[in-house]
């Protein structure tokens, strides 16, 4: 059955390449054509539009920061190309675009045929029939730093909403400090973007350690957003949870997802689960995550998300090319051995997405 | 800020009850309203309607089937007023209506100014101005009544696909066996829906002896599709995991979400997580969960979800009333200590919507 | 080509039975089903819900409420079964219900399988395989009920824009009289509604003269919305003149649309059209109709509608069956000569709709 | 009232840069920006993309065609940036654009703070409070250029349907022929896209004397689409000539829409307007316009669409500027008297993206 659908080409579909109702942002581009790119619709108008701390969001993410990830060195520049005027937003759509300097292409070509395990090479032929192999083409997480561009933006609508994410765990190591006796000013001091100075160190090793080995690793990634309007969220399908769930499911490499107390909730009874409300209509304690029926209360909103490990490793692993014959494939070259602290800006920017989407989809309507 | 936002009311906002593109389903209704109900849309022509098989689905779901769930006798009948025509779909939008009959509504006059704790009273108050307090209205999980309809309708567009559920832990309480040694044709056989015999014996006690205790308990679901053909999902934002984790953060109570290798992804190393790719193009291992690069591989698809506890417990609990006064909370009356059995039903519902929506997104174009 | 397009069964589509984004209608039903209905999405919390204004609104659509209209008397009722608590709205889905009483399923029997001249029967037939062909089914304009009820509703959020629609032609018989200087409270105070009475008397005696010859005529509506805010609309594809000519086309029977000086527009010099704009921001003219660049900009917005003639007429007409065998059709029964008069609460309608949609999309943002 | 507006910026508004659902087009940029663009989504894969192709269609497009037109040489050059390896779509979004080469900005800075009659100046302050004032920004037709690009992507997705536009009246002067008699091979011989000789030579004439009086003129453009399937168009709202009507009213300075028999319909009777239909499911006349019911009958679909008159003169206007202080205006400079024959290949454009939309919701559900 497989292999008749591998011969079929011409499949449609409607298409997925753009996320928010109000403040929608639709992104292109493949790993390795000219540039990559973005339409961000439903700024509102008015807006002071910093490039410098847009672009500064988008460094963030580039590989080359630091050691402990890849040796490419993209130089990435957002170019803004519309919907901002004197340095300030107009209200039609914001276009950016971020050239592909460094693409090496021909890195890629004995990779063309060969399906690579854990990646998308397979199913982007059986759904397509005709793709861009070259370093992913449009299945490639380069595609996020059109996210990280949009999410800068996004995050200029709700200046009054702070969002911070930061790398709680890599492999086995993992934060033990509850996230409120942290120094989250310290999350961009580390390579690994864990602001647990101690667990930094340990994460750190662990990644060198793995990279030694030809493999790779996972972690996850905290994210917490302080000062969000009550009522933010709709009811019944675009809960707020349910539509972080989905920007967060969205991320390449992302295998889970948690609110609160997340999946441990399970384990929980009522008693200890419920948030008592005190008369200032606070909670005593947060196992909600900040959001209550699809709602936010008020509460700092607090999400948990893993990431797999890098699928590219120098180890050796079986695959088949697309006749079905079989491969044997050791990566060579430029990989991050874990993608999590280059993440942790990618995460933000589609909180910073979610969250403003829905504020904008929240606006007051008073005669 | 917020006794500031309790008095406005007149809020707007994109309205969210709706879910999916080319099958979408739109549902309305509170708990104590006159009844609930639903459209959906995008229904192809010609497909048999067993309204009996409808029914079956929404039987699982009801209160009152077995000794652990709520001891109200709902009996809900399922309506349907459009869109079928002699047995068969017509291509029109499909409404359908199920009557409110054990409403009780004066049980919950005394609740009416109470917010009570980890339910949605406080922010409905605080987004919307006014509410129907009466049974949680809108936010109660009487709604997902209507997720069942819609789920069992999307599910006759993909009769080759096989979507089942199952109670796979209860509070402490979970099962050890692979799934794929699980006799699945069990999990009705037992109240607590776990198809592993020892294990649902342990949970329908445990939920007992937390029911004796006034206290209610989380648990987990995993949902497992198979037969679902390679391709599925819309880079890159509606990937097949990302509505998949929007489903189910959708559904009341639920906190966490994961595929294939889930949370536990962030601990392991790229030579453990990868699926290997054999000469018919399967995969040796399903750490993907049947899903890589947002579509579908054609490996089952396989998820697990989090629900926290019941809030409502016969425990004393501190909360305030919407004048902001103190309140000790004491439920009465017939609750649920455990929404996980009966919302098994639920979850495959939703799944069925997200497959089948993403199966008519993708129809063959060929000219 | 078409015959075996007839043989095909199965086809799906991307549905389109909703209108509106901030403020979305979902219409369902068929003439002779049980029952017809929608849900109105996306409603404002708060506002007071007078069910006896919105049944009146459906009174001026229903047949049988002059001798110039079918003799059907169906006696439409509206009922609400959600969102609306202690009559104001919640915020939540409003749904809404219309009972198909007099049926009357026999009379149709014999058309089962005979394509009407201009109605919707073959294409139907065509692209679903499988339609319920009672009354012209999905495709009769009994649907329209349920945009009157929308609509009446979508008013209550735009209270301080005044919508008038009326009859400005039937047939060969026209208002002269520019719409500023007629009495615009007449409008229902004849059966035409006409407010021209010397046309409108006119008018009737065309619409009777024409039944006499078992025949039908088309004619015109004028629409005036006045009190509009300046900058309703939203560039450059949802421009308040295009979707107010969607939702204008999308009613059944329409063939021609207009705005300000519509078709005229094409015949005119610049220096005549152009509106000429004052001190105060207004325009001396209103060749625009009220919308410029897609934008409202405060003067009346001005629209022409043309509805063709009935297509059930008496008079004999030659088509075909399903099997492509030569009919000669004559109707017999019950049909409106002319649907002009009893289309003006209609059309009224579906532009609420779309202007309390662009209102509710365009809130303000302010921090 | 309205100048309490001007004072307020900071509105929102729930987006409308992006038409069509299944093929998606968005747009972006303003007339004095660095650039201009769009993003189409949702282009079947392996679809050979012809660049040439596409070029020519926007050289029919752009200025300085001929003496008819502005004397602005703009040469619009398409850069297509993704969704293309090979020469053939890869089904990822088509990112494309255009260069802004001559813009001139200093003409405009003497119209900064005018609000010229019959343009968007005003409502665009008035809505966003910030605006680009130069060429008029995103509210100038320069905009359409993307419209272009866009619509002969989505022509390749229904290579079967021939869609031809052309000037059918300049002014006072119209065709007299039915369009079956013309020769449509003709259209762009001549400088205003008339394909009757006499009636273009005419219309050649007057444009020249309109403009010789610092004047301008309206026109309408007449399309046809040929080779329609059957059943294109979604009851209720998206009925095909309910989407066809919006992206007509969505292009500037269109100020009717008609389909078959138009305006005109409403002074005809039934038995004149039916269009009998013959054994092989054909119609022996097309009042209809190729669309009952809001599907296709698969009859060549037939619009006509009124363009006002440029609102761009030479003449004197009185109006003001953004003080509310009166001015006389009198346009210097570069600008069409007439942008009918410009506008040709923009509402070509238009019907494609529209039924290439229609097309990909309506592929065939095949069990």
């Amino acid at each position: 059955m497989l292999r008749r659908m591998l011969c079929v080409s011409y499949f449609s579909g409607m298409p997925g390449n753009s996320i928010g109702h109000s403040l929608k942002l639709t992104t292109y581009g493949e790993s390795h054509g000219d540039q990559i790119g973005g339409i961000l619709d439903g700024m509102p108008a008015g807006i002071a539009i910093d490039i410098a701390q847009i672009q500064k969001e988008l460094d963030r993410r580039r590989p080359g920061q630091s050691h402990l990830t890849t040796e490419r060195t993209e130089y990435d520049t957002v170019r803004i190309h519309s919907g901002v005027f004197e340095g300030k937003s107009t209200g039609t759509p914001i276009a950016f675009s971020i050239l592909n300097k460094d693409q090496r292409s021909k890195d890629y070509s004995a990779l063309e045929k060969v399906y690579r395990p854990s990646h998308a090479d397979f199913v982007y032929d059986a759904k397509y029939g005709h793709r861009d192999h070259r370093g992913g083409g449009r299945s490639s997480a380069r595609e996020t730093a059109c996210r990280v561009v949009g999410g800068a933006l996004a995050g200029l609508v709700i200046p009054d909403i702070e969002i911070r994410a930061w790398t709680s765990s890599i492999g086995p190591i993992e934060i033990k400090t509850d996230w409120q006796h942290l120094d989250l000013t310290k999350i961009d001091a580390h390579p690994t973007r864990c602001p647990d100075p101690a667990a930094a160190d340990e994460m750190e090793a662990y990644i060198e350690h793995v990279r030694e080995e030809k493999d790779s690793t996972g972690g996850t990634i905290t994210v917490v957003a302080t000062g969000v309007p009550v009522g933010l969220g709709e009811p019944v399908f675009d809960k707020l949870q349910a539509d972080l769930a989905k920007a967060m499911l969205s991320i390449n490499a992302v295998k889970g997802f948690e609110i609160g107390s997340g999946m441990a909730a399970a384990e929980m009874r009522g008693s200890q689960h419920n948030d008592e409300i005190t008369a200032d209509f606070q909670t005593k304690t947060n196992n909600a995550g900040g959001v209550v029926g699809g709602l936010s209360n008020g509460a700092p909103i607090q999400l948990r998300v893993a990431f797999k490990p890098v699928a590219t490793i120098g180890k050796p692993q079986e695959t088949v090319n697309s006749a079905g014959e079989r491969v044997v494939l050791e990566a060579k070259g430029r990989h991050d051995p874990c993608v999590v602290p280059r993440a942790v800006p990618i995460v933000e920017a589609m909180v910073r997405l979610v969250l403003a989407d829905h504020y904008l989809r929240n606006l007051k309507y008073k005669r």
